[in-house]
Formats: structure tokens, sequence, C-alpha cells
């Protein structure tokens, strides 16, 4: 069975072909720039070098046409013939309450994903946009949705509730969600599996860090917690988001500045984070290479980020009254050492204490903790697109 | 050695006059309703009822000079006269990043006091109208300031830093700086004492659950992390405070409620937290009887502040490297048993657990862990007054 997974952005489309009997990745690549000037795709058969291809993209739709072009391309190709094709599955960034797992989409569901626009502005629109390009061009290929908030919905009240007028919640959805839940769900099962244990029996905290970060509580293989909230700028600093910080300082800093409402919000998702404390970039191997270059700001930035993500570990294990093991996925989460040590001195008093040796290792599957420490510590990478397929699968199987 | 305590607001006037030779309260008393209609004073003298006198207080200075006529008053007074009065102590609630510690006033440090009026525009204002009227009727008399904010001090950068443009810090000083100072020094000392234990061994979390609350990490009797931040609407759940919660929702709820700047400050710090949650009041004694009702909104309300608690001591426990201590304060901390069973409700993981018994005490201080847990926990009765007239007393002594 082949099952293409794509996930779109309101102006790329990024896409995997799977053989879904052996879970292996055909081909992939992305498309970029959609609608605007010097619009490209970029397209790898496993194995061969990427072809990039620039051409005109007016829109997903052509998009869309140009991936399935390249999927049947005789040298760069996976397929023979689009009848080859069994289902597409997409990613989906909000689905609010409506779906708490995985769902074959039809009218119905697009109606839902459409409710949930308010809480997913800039992603939602973009995702069903992928969706409708699909159904326009191959209108009998049964989809999927795969979304990013699912795997948080067996979060309790207590964890998801926010200590605001109720209306809020019942008026506007005014909640927490948390995201990356794909992710969550993979590197937590995953972990379970390399440690042969049942996960329905661990406690997980899960650390997904990548340009976008999200910590989860997982208890018995459910979310539970997670530092993400209504939307994807709540928890610990990020590549350009301020995570958690003083709600009064919205306003504040607002006046201070003399911006309004949208400029608030773009400035503390677009210029804070790792980016606003280091001044040096939003990504973490630059910040690292200044920091160890002496610079104070960088060296702060890494030093917040990793106290921001250990005491949710300590919040977490509090949470779930316990922890058995610890997971770091995604860029940073899967490659640097720098910052799992330093997540992790100091809390040796809970039972987590690295192999030095262990940890140096990058984008592998590996057990870093010592043999001697009561809490396991992995490093699992991610593979959020495996899950989609997987799911697909599933659900059209 | 005759201390007056003077805890100012912008239309009241706190008070609480001490003999620092024997540390005793020898009357107390509360101005309302300053420079509005129906204006008044309470003054108790120890040992007697308290007498209300209904009067014109058109401003600070004179409701000065009502405590004054009072404390000399031939029947409730306790000073045959002013001469008697050795020194004047003053909680002051933002001295930013400029006093470490308490301070003689004189004109320098008003000077630094007002220029931190912008990250305290409700409080200082009124603090320095205090210290200004006691001036004007009390020439000669020294005062001192005491500091909210002093205590925090010594929390590190990594802590206080928030994951926003860095210039923000220096231009507008927009850092975590925590408030409750002198309750949480007052309890963390108080507690090592309890326990004969010295406190620079100690890491301390200090609950000060009331109307406002925050948590505080104490190492080795500094504060190393709080959990009020620039302002005190950050951290867990309060009266009508919302505490921590997705910085993108102040902007998300100002939009669809069309709320000002200042509204949306207003509903987040009088409209939100247990209020808000519960819809039944900000008094935790109304919400624990409206969830014993068996109403819904209510047990929630408890729940979640429970739950924002629990993971702030996980999260601190973290940051510290271990807890030896937790201690519970304030009107909350000292009398909900209900509050600090469900707070340490699953912590035994990391030591804690509650003797049910002991945790039946209301406003005393008392060890109420089992006897067999690793960390103790107490309920220690804050006293910031006499903080502050101990300061008083050795900075003019």
């Amino acid at each position: 069975m082949k099952v293409l997974v794509i996930n779109c952005g309101s102006s790329s489309l990024k896409y995997q072909l799977f053989d879904m009997d052996r879970e292996k990745v055909l081909a992939k690549g992305l498309v970029e720039r959609i609608g605007i000037e010097g619009s490209r795709i970029k397209h790898t058969k496993t194995g061969l070098e990427a072809v990039v291809t620039e051409t005109p993209i007016p829109h997903h739709k052509a998009g869309i046409k140009l991936v399935l072009d390249a999927l049947l391309d005789e040298k760069h190709g996976v397929l023979s013939s689009l009848d080859e094709l069994t289902a597409v599955g997409h990613r989906v960034v909000h689905a609010g309450e409506k779906f708490a797992t995985s769902v074959k989409l039809d009218a119905k569901v697009m109606d839902a994903l459409k409710e949930c626009i308010p809480l997913a502005p800039l992603h939602n629109p973009a995702n069903i946009m992928g969706i409708e390009a699909v159904s326009e061009v191959l209108p009998k290929i049964p989809q999927v949705g795969v979304f990013d908030t699912a795997f948080h919905q067996t979060m309790p009240s207590t964890a998801f509730i926010y200590a605001l007028p109720y209306e809020y919640y019942e008026k506007y959805g005014v909640r927490r969600y948390g995201f990356h839940g794909t992710s969550h769900y993979y590197v937590a099962h995953r972990a379970a599996e390399i440690l042969g244990r049942a996960i329905e029996k661990l406690k997980i905290v899960t650390c997904h860090l990548g340009n976008g970060s999200s910590i989860t509580a997982v208890d018995g293989g459910k979310s539970v917690d997670t530092s993400m909230g209504f939307t994807p700028l709540a928890g610990v600093p990020m590549g350009t988001r301020c995570g958690d910080i003083d709600p009064a300082l919205v306003t504040f800093v607002a006046e201070a500045e003399k911006l309004s409402f949208q400029e608030a919000d773009a400035l503390l998702n677009k210029k804070s984070g790792m980016l606003g404390l280091s001044g040096v970039s939003s990504d973490l191997r630059d910040i690292e290479e200044a920091a160890g270059r002496g610079e104070l700001r960088s060296k702060l930035a890494l030093q917040a980020l990793a106290y921001a993500i250990k005491k949710y570990i300590g919040a977490y294990a509090a949470a779930m009254g316990g922890v058995d093991v610890v997971v770091f996925t995604a860029g940073v989460g899967e490659n640097s050492a720098t910052v799992r040590a330093a997540v992790c001195q100091g809390l040796e008093f809970m039972g987590i204490e690295l192999d030095n040796a262990r940890n140096a290792v990058h984008s592998q599957e590996a057990v870093i903790s010592a043999d001697s420490a009561k809490v396991k510590v992995l490093v699992v990478p991610t593979d959020e697109e495996l899950v989609i397929a997987r799911d697909t699968k599933r659900l059209v199987g």
C-alpha cells in the first residue's frame, strides 16, 4: 500500500511517499513559495540526489500536480501510475475539541476543521487548502486528517483549563490544547518499545525541542499535560517565540513600544525566544557557537532554555506522581548534547543522570542515562510523517 | 524601642505599633476610604475591643495624624508621648533592581522609589504618599523602607530573564521581580528555626497562598526563583488574578471581547483567577463551600489551584536539585487543610507526605508531614509586619 503524506503551509507543501507494506519512504520533497515569485519544487527519490525545479506555482492545486508529476517521473519517480496510490494523509494543526484521534476526511469533517479556523488562523486554512487541492486533483483517493492537537485531548480539565472567566471556555473554546501531539505520541511509544516496557505502566516526559518546542507529560500512554497552550506560543522559550511570560507583559510591552494587538502578537511570536534573548539567531547551533565565543547573551539564552525545560520536567513529574522516562526529540532535542546535559544536570535527586559518553549521540535512537540511574533518558528521532502514514493506512485499510 | 509599621494603599493605611524590646504588638489598626466618603479608622489596642471612628479623612497626612491620635489616646492609646516613637517602617512594593535589602529612607532613596513607579503604577505612588505624609507629620523620626521585591533580588539571571528581546530588560527593566518577599523570607527562616536546622543547608519551597499567591524556591536561605513575575499577575491562580496563561490569550480575549489594553489588564487582574473559574467568589472559603454543595466549577477551581501549586513545587525542586522543606502560609495556606492535602497528594515520590491529623491545623505553626516523610511540610503563619519592624530597628538602632 502506497500512502502520500502532506504537510501544507500557507505557501509551502512538504510531502513523503510511503510504501506502507515495508514502512519505507520512497520519495520526499518540498514545494516552496507557492503563489510567490521564485516558486520551486525540490524532490528526492530515496537513494538519489535531490532535483530542484523552478517553475511558476500559482496555487496549492498546481503544487499538488507537480508533486504527482515528480512521483510519476521516469527517472526520479516512484510510481508507474496514480492507481498505485491508495490514500493521502494530511497533517492538520488544530481540531479543537472535535477530534481526539485521526479521522477519514469527508464534508462533515471539513466543516469541523473550518470551525476551528479561529483557533489556528494561520495554520488551519493552509491545511484545508492542501486537502481541497488533493480532492480536486485526485477526487477518488481517500484522505485522512491527523491532528496536532488530538493526542492531547486526554488531558483532564484540571490541566487544560485556564483561570480566566469560565465563560470564555464555553464561548470561545479558550483552554489549553497543546500541539506536536503526533511527535509526542510517536516518541513516547517508541521509547517504551526501545525499553521493552509496556507504555501503560510508564510515566514519561517527552521533550520535543525544535524551532517550536513543547514538553508533554505522558502517563500510561496518554497525554495528561503539555507546555504549549491555547496556541503554540506558550511553554519553554523557542526559536522566536517567548514561551511562558507574565501575561501583564503583553500590554506593558505593547504600550511601551506603541504596538497594536497584532504587532504585539507578532513580536511575541517572531522576535522573542532564543532570537530575542541572544540577539544572534533563532537557530540553536548559531547560539551555541556564539556562546562558545563567549557571548554573554547567547550563554544566558542557553541557560534560560535548559532551566525552563528542567522546571517542566520537575513540574510534570509532580503532576504524574513520578517519572520513569525522559525523551528528547526534534532538531535541538536530537542533536544538542549540551542542552540535554544542562537540562538533566541537578536532577539526580529525581533519579535522572546522564552517561556523558552516551549523550554524545546525534539524531539516533539511544538510551543516554547512566546505568545506575532510576529514570531512563532517551534520544528518539521523531517521525510525525510515519505516524500520519500509519494512521492513514489503518483508517482506509 | 517602639516602632510603627505602615502599609499604605491608595485609599487605605494599615498600621501596627511594636514594642521591639519584647517584639510585641501594642496596637494595630486600619484607616479606610481615605479621600472618599465614609472614611474611618479602626483601632485596636492589644487586649481591648476595636474602636471604629468615622470622620472625614481627606488625605494620607490626615490619616497619619489620626493614627498618632489613636496611639496617644488615653484609653485606647499605647504611647504617652510621640517621643517614645523611635522609627517608622514602611512596606514598599517595588524597588526594582535598586535595593536588595531594606534601607533607611532619604531623599536619594525616595528618588529611586519614584523611578520604580512605572514598574508598580498602582502601589508605589501609594507607598510614597504614606512615607511623605509621615515625613510631614513627624519630620524628625527616621523611616525605613522594606521592599516586597528585595528578597528575590538574589535570583540568578537564568531565573529572572524572560525570552523577550533583551533590549526590553535594558530599556524598561522587563524581568521577573517577584513579590511577597518579606513573607517568603519570614516563613523560610521561621521554618528552619522550628526544625532546628541551619537555613543555609536547606532547600525550601514556600507557598504564600492568600488573595494574592506566590511560590518561592529558597535555596540556602536565598530566593532563587519565584512564581510572580514582572507584576503580581503571574504564577498560580489567585483570588481574581489569572496567574500563568498562554500569553497569546491576552490579545485573543481582548479582540474577542473588544477590550482596550487597560480593560484587558483589568480583566486578567480583577475578574479571573478563582473568581473567574468558580463564578462564585474570590474567597476560597466560599468556593470550598460551593464545592461541598457539589458545584462543578468550584470543584474545578480548587483542583486547578492545587494542581498549579503542585507543579510549582515539582518545578522548584528541579530548579534547586531537591527539596527538604515545604511551607504553607497566608490566608489559604494557613487555613485550608483541603488545599494543602490536594497539593501534596501524589508527591510521595519526592518524599512529601502529610499526616492527616496534623494537617487539620489552622493558623498556627505546625509540622504537618508524616514522621516517615523525607520532606518536612510546615504551616507557618506569616508576619510581614514583624519583619518590617525588625529591619527598622536594625537600621535605626
